[in-house]
């Protein structure tokens, strides 16, 4: 990075109003995926957003009270003010491709991303109904050593932290 | 999936409290990418939290308006009930080890996860001032057929869209 040097003040002042928006993964098939963020996880879908000439849907999830109202400008602008929303791109045809190797995880090489972390209020009842859902887990609560927290996975095989407050810190204040 | 069903009232009162949360993303060195995130992008930093015995530290960013206040205890358990906030997890030793191959952002083969997408007040004058920063782009602005988005790279190469409410609903509904 360059010597720019900014104070703190000015740092604050020209990122004023910036929203940590959107996390996007890319989807094989939005169908059990949308089932999925919205039955399992509880997310709304606020905006389904296609694009025919290059051929991919862009949807929106996230845990919102409410869903965008007005025209489809007033809509989407909602939408995009939003923090903490799950962005899932659907490439047309890989949910009918025989050939579609799969999305990477993040979680085997080559590694980067890992996850995303959902903030519940109590993670056991919370796996106890995903379990219903057969949601296959990375870690259940009680696995390891890190205990009352789990990883599950979408159905593109991305993991989800599934944490509470309170147990979190448990296991931060401990090590 | 399974055949479990619940209905829409049953999955919100199932869900009720849960917060999107954290993305996490494995860094190879805390100083740029603290640096980036703080004085680059404007987050704060709101935890901090290390795991000698693994090795790890894990930092938390977002854009909140306050600290957190209290005992250890109160301070961690309000980071992890706030929405939107970056992970940032450094395995000990990689800022180091020459031989350390980088991460893998998801945008090259084996693909997955995409990118954050920070919206800000104006996409100009937000890569305006990240160019004298010596921030990398993937996309300016003006490049391309998507007017008035862009693309750059944190310290470690992951995208992050950097968009407007009103340029990208302008997009959308060009399509």
């Amino acid at each position: 990075m360059s010597n720019y040097n900014e104070s703190a003040e000015q740092v604050a002042q020209a990122t004023d109003g910036y929203v940590m928006q959107q996390t996007m993964l890319r989807i094989k098939d939005p169908k059990p995926s949308l089932e999925f963020y919205q039955n399992v996880l509880g997310m709304k879908l606020l905006g389904k957003y296609d694009f025919p000439a290059m051929e991919f849907t862009l949807y929106f999830l996230g845990y919102e009270q409410e869903l965008p109202t007005g025209d489809d400008r007033a809509k989407a602008e909602w939408v995009f003010r939003r923090p903490a929303l799950i962005e899932l791109t659907h490439n047309w045809g890989s949910e009918k491709d025989e050939n579609f190797a799969g999305y990477h995880s993040g979680n085997e090489d080559p590694r980067g991303f890992g996850h995303i972390g959902i903030s519940v209020p109590d993670v056991y009842a919370a796996c106890e109904r995903f379990a219903k859902y057969d949601v296959e887990f990375v870690k259940k609560p009680d696995d390891g050593s890190m205990k009352g927290l789990a990883f599950i996975k979408d159905p593109d095989g991305y993991w989800i932290e599934v944490l509470s407050a309170e147990g979190i810190t448990d296991i931060i204040l401990a090590q």
